[in-house]
């Protein structure tokens, strides 16, 4: 196992960088690193001949079509593009360009390549043109700081996991003041373009941006690529965001580890927690590719407006279940929002801030009088060490930390409670032992699967092309992934149109509304219809770990699979 | 992503069989799983023609020969075995065989590749040989539990992770009358041999069942396999044990995903804590692939007599002075079996039990002034959830539990401590945020690595011939492995060669002394070379997935390749 120097080369630094950051030009990479920057990357083939962008019909909102369009006058109603074979027409072949781009939000898997893919289109189609890279986020345009990008200086994080090359941020550009700056940096720099690679939010603050800079005439056009590990921005148009496939096959070959383990030893259950706040398409992915005895989905918990108790109770029987069939282990998933997505609990929680709020807490327990009879009884169902977690360790603002909740040791203990009642009635008198594991910082950098290596250098070679056309307001937009690269279309799809209106302090704030896992989509009724089969016999497989060559280098995903097979 | 059920055949159970494991016939594999069965092993050149077996000069022990002479009368001494190009002479070509197998502990990646091996070896030079497998570990030589194992049996597993083909357990073969149940399984079955795959007490339990069986004249010889994760079984004719390869490289994936994860976000401080409870080698090995910040190894802290607040202020001391160079974020490598090797800590806990086994723990501390001066300053040092955890969770025999603490977040709490200090004192102003993991199960059961896939086969088919020679007592043996696996030596080497005595209860116990990381050893002279640089700057190395195919797939571990180079 030897390791080697990555070749070095020249970074231009833009004179407001921090220079904190130097980059991985001295970096000592492992072989597979290595061997993943040489690899080259496809092209669909659309992009690798002269093409015209050719506009579809109007675009509306997901919702609320005419508050978007007061919300966006200057870019609301754009059409789709659609890249097709053509003379390039209608592209500014005559001159260069000068192209920021920005990482926003937290890591996914790919996101250098969606860098190298808009620096070799400007290389390869625009001579002569600038990338800059804005460091740290939003905040680096809104500070000016940024890094001018170079071969030599892109060159080691081709096919690279993280975010380093020029690190992401949090922050979000939405006060008028906000804006000002933006449009000074645009200025100074003289920007055609900006490339915003970031999530839902993050691409909602690049379409806001995109009607700001239209409105004061400003030149630079936004564009946007679709970013997150947990899959919930996605549209018709847009099928996946990038980084969900190499973080679920990394979740998925340590879930299999475990499930290999559970069976060989024979005696543990193993609750496993995976990231997804707000949408579970992580943990059903992983189901779909390691088949565990119990998966729960925060969605279908909410549909059916299920209690902690409820919950609790369906892991219990399947335990006792398999049990009876001699098998006293499992692995159960868990998405790391499921509590948010229990009614009670966010009941539960609100009555605690208000009472946290004004009044003690007596040690003799006269404070839980004030919660409501529902609440009450959900309070003593919960582990004493969570019971204490909620009312000890409180945010800044004075309420209850709900996401530093370990769900799957609650689960754990719930489970543990239960069971033990059942001995006493005699319904089962076999060992209970839970371990309980998260999946999470392990997935989010890693290197990108062949999937997402082609995806985003398409996604980021696409919001070249779109710039270079003047487009501005539009998400990168690459699809008919089932087929090989080459056949891939690509083109962008009007930011407005993934959009709806939330009332927020009373006005009403665009969103672009995050994609839950669709109880009625191919996905989960895939799931629904094996889960049984799985809780009680073992099913399990093992994915093992992401192959970069050989036969099995290119699989994409189920969900994305399913989904694809199901829009066919 | 498509996935295959793996071609169905029938198992014969031997009669006392439960049948409660069916193995994986009826299993739905990833496609990496199947890849992975289709894959035909390499043998080295001379288990691929026929050989003789050749004796070297008689053996002694690694200390106390007399004593181990007594306790091994009829095994003591025997040469080591080496496999040479041949004609066979010395093997019993005329009849075929009759064998068990046992895996014995903890699950390592390859233990079905050893199984493989043995009965690859049996169908090709003892025709008409019988492969019995003991279920459940030596319990199921003890109760004569066993499946007879056949070519579709075992089909399923090869190259797959887990021990779940026949699955393991801890039981040991010790007492007279557990002796006498292995003598009667070994003339019930008729056996000519039994392979004992596992680490250092089940091989020393091996040697005593070979004595034994010598000893009363049971035709049954017993020879053993080098098994841990952990890589504490080794020695020169052994230089690893399986599995520790296989698992080294998954953590290390993730380690080097997380560190991507840490340079990326800049802003936390990750606390790994890896398997190794007795010797720190997966740690080191994990270091040297990724290059973390900071490693501790167990053995240095040992060897230099280091308290708990040692370690804490070194830990410390680090962030702070990347704090100076601006960087607020790490990652740090701790063994889990840290605290026992911090004397003072031993020293609490032999006090704790003490104090808690006569007094009662009154809230106001007064049983705190039993504890000696030094204890008690370690007590206070404690991060308050340890002090309660030491106090209230015991074992079934009322000790304290030290294997339960999580190391890597007692030491995230006493290094927030520390800084806070440091903050206070005006020497440090930056945050500080930690975030705990533990990688443990995830190694265990992971589809083995190319070298430990070939590496066990040959294990097992070089366990086959030293039983077909007429060999007990000894540890298969295959050696020159950083060379092609052609070229690899076989043969075995005497158990009792590896032993020296323990005084226990008054009389002296055979034991295979764990090899913890030697000090002066090439491995940690490497990582002690090079970790001062290591803590300052960036080297982070991310080794990404393990690969089955391509430039990197046959890759060996650092340690073995540091060892071999030396011994060279």
């Amino acid at each position: 196992m030897s390791s080697s120097a990555v070749s070095n080369g020249s970074a231009t630094s833009g004179k407001s960088s921090s220079g904190a950051t130097p980059g991985r030009l001295a970096s000592v990479y492992s072989e597979v690193q290595t061997n993943r920057i040489k690899v080259a990357l496809p092209l669909p083939s659309v992009l690798k001949n002269s093409f015209n962008v050719v506009d579809g019909p109007p675009s509306s909102a997901a919702g609320n079509p005419d508050e978007i369009a007061k919300l966006f006058p200057n870019v609301f109603g754009q059409p789709s593009a659609m890249l097709v074979p053509g003379d390039s027409a209608n592209l500014a072949s005559d001159r260069s360009l000068k192209i920021g781009v920005v990482l926003s939000g937290g890591q996914a898997p790919g996101g250098h390549n969606v860098i190298s893919g808009i620096f070799d289109y400007l290389q390869d189609r625009t001579k002569g043109s600038t990338l800059y890279g804005f460091r740290g986020g939003p905040a680096g345009i809104m500070n000016c700081k940024y890094v001018e990008l170079t071969t030599e200086f892109i060159y080691p994080y081709r096919n690279q996991g993280g975010f380093d090359m020029i690190c992401s941020g949090r922050d979000k550009i939405e006060t008028p003041e906000q804006f000002k700056q933006a449009e000074e940096t645009a200025l100074k720099l003289d920007l055609d373009g900006i490339v915003v690679i970031g999530g839902d939010d993050s691409n909602t603050n690049a379409c806001l941006l995109a009607e700001n800079f239209r409105g004061k005439n400003v030149k630079a056009r936004v564009v946007g690529c679709p970013k997150t590990i947990d899959g919930d921005l996605k549209c018709k148009e847009v099928p996946t965001s990038f980084g969900f496939d190499t973080a679920c096959k990394i979740y998925a070959e340590m879930i299999g580890n475990v499930m290999t383990d559970a069976r060989s030893t024979g005696k543990y259950y193993h609750f496993v927690r995976l990231m997804g706040r707000a949408a579970s398409h992580i943990t059903l992915e992983c189901a779909l590719q390691t088949h565990p005895n119990i998966t729960i989905i925060g969605e279908e918990v909410a549909a059916q407006k299920q209690t902690l108790k409820n919950v609790t109770d369906y892991i219990t029987d399947i335990i006792c279940k398999r049990a009876e069939l001699g098998y006293n282990y499992g692995v159960i998933l868990i998405p790391e929002g499921l509590i948010d997505f229990i009614p009670e609990v966010q009941q539960l929680i609100a009555e605690l801030n208000e009472i946290l709020a004004h009044d003690v807490v007596d040690e003799d327990g006269h404070w839980k009088k004030k919660l409501r009879s529902q609440s009450h009884q959900l309070f003593e169902l919960l582990p004493r060490a969570i019971q204490e977690q909620l009312l000890l360790e409180r945010d800044p603002h004075g309420n209850v930390q709900v996401a530093k909740i370990e769900t799957e040791k609650m689960l754990i203990q719930m489970v543990e409670t239960e069971l033990r009642k059942r001995r006493e009635e005699g319904t089962y008198n076999k060992e209970f032992s839970g371990q309980s594991h998260f999946f999470g910082y392990e997935g989010r950098c890693g290197l990108p699967s062949n999937f997402d290596s082609n995806y985003c250098y398409a996604l980021g070679y696409a919001a070249g092309a779109l710039l270079h056309s003047g487009k501005t307001g539009l998400i990168s937009s690459v699809g008919n992934l089932g087929a090989p690269v080459e056949e891939w279309t690509v083109g962008g799809t009007a930011l407005t149109s993934l959009m709806d209106v939330e009332r927020r302090h009373g006005k009403f704030k665009p969103v672009i509304k995050k994609a839950i896992v669709e109880l009625e989509g191919a996905p989960f009724k895939k799931f629904a219809s094996v889960r049984n089969d799985w809780a009680l016999h073992n099913r399990y497989i093992s994915p093992g770990p992401v192959q970069f060559v050989g036969p099995t280098a290119n699989d994409i995903n189920h969900t994305l699979l399913l989904e694809l097979g199901a829009q066919a």
